[in-house]
């Protein structure tokens, strides 16, 4: 992130805090790993709120300086050594630099959970359990793929296969109500490709990038990597507030999750995505339409694509991330007709294309239908997973606590009317050495606004008497302390 | 590519045709798929040699503003339509401008073969025979890693599955010398993002890359893409010429193909290697070793990569693209310590991970040695191709030609000695309107400097009768030529 750009957003003390730690980190005053001040010694120190100093931890931790562990004091992130930040500087063979792109990514906190010690309830969102992978139907899928004739093995089509293609048009219309051109579609490798090939296509250094407030932290790492400024906009239960969009300017690109807004939830209501779509039209600005999970709803009414309101304006990405399994990278992108040429440009470039046989499985899955069977398998068994913990969790906490996001996807947002958000970390961590795996809120805000902690919960993961056993270990672990 | 930077080391009258044409393209004054004035006419009206203005359109080609088909006069190639170079301008809904990057990436060729006539006797090089995938064997491979027991399924390491990395450390070892840990592999899709994730991770815009001349068209074009200025260095039986490495000055990075130098085929001398090596710790840069067909050789004793040589400044690639299939998109490389954590942190905000089944397929492969097994088979089945093709060729053309590059690799280098090289589009034309595909290696220079035709042929896609029926197919439309 650009701080000089984001920095005066926030007040005076907070900025002068939050610059002077990190001044002291990228100097090397403070190592990898060192403790770093209280927020009471510091909120002492400059005479300040320590709501100011936390303010300005925040800011650090969001942008991968520094890391809070289990309520113990804030640490030095190891993203954040001089090492990392000013490589050229340090590498013991002198070794150049990195590009002014790794830098920043560098700064970035990394999402992988390479390493980690499996916890037996964890509710990591974005997680399936592997046992809902149709193993049998995916290797038949496979054969068939393979038995398709070719004289010989070439770079095949940077946009996709065409079968493919060919099959999520169809796929399209009848699930999400998206008509479109099979030579609209990209098939890229999962979503986070396609995130990746929108900073890269239509972002530069310097612009602004709108995203949801409190966003998908991969979303929004995309486009601090490419060197892009985010705007955030705060999301309430009908998703983004586009009261508080941004004048146009220097807005390069929005990124919005309609249909179930990541992580709070909301569905974007019909007002807003006219308002979004024609500040859009006003800027000429595209919009990513990230449709996740958009396979999953309950108790409501089908929910349209924001795509269906603009089309010109609206790059649709899907997934089967969430449907067949997050492991495959397998995704697809819907794409404005000016876009078309430049993304399977850049596409190319960057991998020439994907798997040839991955995408022809899915092309033969969805041709017989098995595609859309299981995911109505899928849908029933996600609807059990989320009645067991709705209930559970209700019967376990009743009045201390408000779920939200509960009409859509495969996660919700668990707020604790009596526990504060500062405590979050603490109270992960906490949870994580009885085994259970929550996520706290905080993380996915450039600036939090609820006092409450709030966690995400996935239940796509578990079972249903997992889920159960999971609620009511946390139970026991978290009444006492609103007790 | 900055033309600003290119442009001064021509020749002032190249230089100035060059400039004009662009010009008039940019502007609309040539549209795309108008004929251009021939390279005689302009001649004549600015008083210059053919030479000279060749030299202007063969620039004009290689960024993709002209293309030039079987001896017809030279059109302007859809990629340099003003609608591409200046999109803000045309579009019809007035989209927003694309990226620094996109529109560099817009200004390069495609090289998608997609909707392209299928050849019968198609030489292209890259392109292996369907009949020598494996089939059974993957499909064996695949079921193996379905067996592999996982409670959930969530985002894999980014750096690739552990158990190929395992794998592919012992396979190095043994098939290429290379003694590294695994946690030095990043898994990849294919080279091409081996090549990109260095462009991005290594280059800033404006930074000079060494390249070989000729090179690897999408090598250079990654590096044009991110806004790198290629600078060339001439290649010769030994590979690149390293008494024609550059001042270090901008140079952030290097590249080079050294046990099979392509196009041309030539094993980079000892000698070479060593001042190669030499030159990049002085500088502190990083070369790219590009060792994309290291497991084919013939007559000849193992070649080492150069990664031996000096693997603190060697980024090595490798990749299956040549001994499994191009359609898989898997690749590896072996990185110097200091690039470990930027290039992972980079390949997951590029897409996550590389496929996980396909990953331990490949694992399951190389441990079961049944891929060393496949390896070996491909070379024999490569070796008979490759004498075919030689014997064939010799008998056909005698003394006309000169075969260079055929120690190693799955392609050789025919030089006509009686066909010109300006004659290379139109001779092309005519084979491919006789159903052979053979590819003229002036693509792949940025100036050409052999006065002969040259040509590519890739024999790894066409058994051995299908050879000796296309060199004789080819030989009686050549042979009328240089009679």
């Amino acid at each position: 992130m650009d701080q000089s750009k984001k920095g005066p957003r926030r007040t005076g003390a907070t900025r002068r805090i939050y610059m002077s730690l990190r001044e002291q980190i990228e100097s090397g005053v403070y190592g990898t790993g060192d403790k770093l001040p209280s927020s009471r010694s510091l909120a002492e120190e400059h005479g300040v709120s320590r709501t100011t100093v936390t303010a300005a931890f925040d800011q650090l931790i969001s942008e991968g300086y520094v890391e809070v562990r289990q309520g113990a004091k804030p640490i030095v992130a190891t993203t954040a050594s001089p090492s990392r930040l000013h490589p050229s500087a340090s590498t013991a063979n002198g070794a150049r630099r990195l590009s002014n792109y790794a830098m920043r990514a560098m700064r970035l906190p990394s999402h992988s959970t390479a390493g980690r010690k499996p916890l037996k309830f964890d509710f990591r969102y974005g997680d399936i359990a592997a046992a809902d992978f149709p193993k049998q139907v995916w290797k038949h899928a496979l054969t068939s793929a393979f038995m398709i004739h070719r004289d010989r093995l070439g770079y095949d089509n940077p946009a996709g296969s065409p079968i493919l293609r060919q099959a999520l048009q169809g796929y399209l219309w009848r699930a999400r109500g998206i008509r479109c051109n099979p030579s609209q579609i990209v098939i890229v490798n999962g979503s986070q490709q396609a995130l990746d090939l929108c900073a890269r296509t239509l972002v530069n250094p310097g612009d602004s990038v709108v995203i949801e407030e409190p966003c998908y932290a991969m979303a929004r790492n995309v486009m601090l990597a490419v060197g892009a400024s985010p705007v955030p906009v705060a999301c309430d239960h009908d998703g983004m507030d586009t009261a508080g969009l941004p004048d146009l300017g220097q807005v390069a690109l929005a990124y919005v999750t309609p249909s179930h807004q990541f992580p709070l939830g909301g569905v974007l209501s019909v007002g807003r995505r006219h308002r979004l779509i024609e500040w859009a039209k006003a800027g000429n600005i595209y919009v990513i339409e990230d449709d996740y999970d958009g396979e999953y709803r309950y108790d409501v009414s089908p929910i349209p694509p924001l795509y269906l309101s603009g089309q010109d304006q609206v790059i649709y990405v899907g997934t089967v991330s969430k449907t067949l399994s997050p492991t495959l990278r397998l995704g697809y992108m819907v794409l404005p007709a000016p876009l078309i040429d430049p993304f399977i440009h850049c596409k190319q470039l960057a991998d020439r294309h994907s798997s040839t046989y991955e995408q022809e499985a899915l092309a033969s899955l969805i041709e017989a239908g098995a595609y859309e069977r299981h995911v109505r398998k899928m849908r029933r068994s996600s609807a059990a997973r989320r009645s067991i913990f709705l209930r559970t969790m209700t019967d376990a906490f009743e009045k201390e606590i408000e779920i939200v996001g509960t009409s859509a996807g495969l996660h919700v947002v668990v707020w604790f009317n009596r526990l504060r958000a500062e405590d979050e970390e603490r109270i992960a961590g906490l949870a994580g050495s009885n085994d259970i795996g929550i996520y706290p809120i905080s993380r996915l805000f450039g600036t939090p606004t609820d006092p409450r902690a709030g966690f995400i919960f996935g239940y796509a993961s578990m079972d249903v008497k997992s889920i159960a056993e999971g609620v009511s270990r946390l139970a026991g672990i978290i009444r006492p302390l609103v007790g």
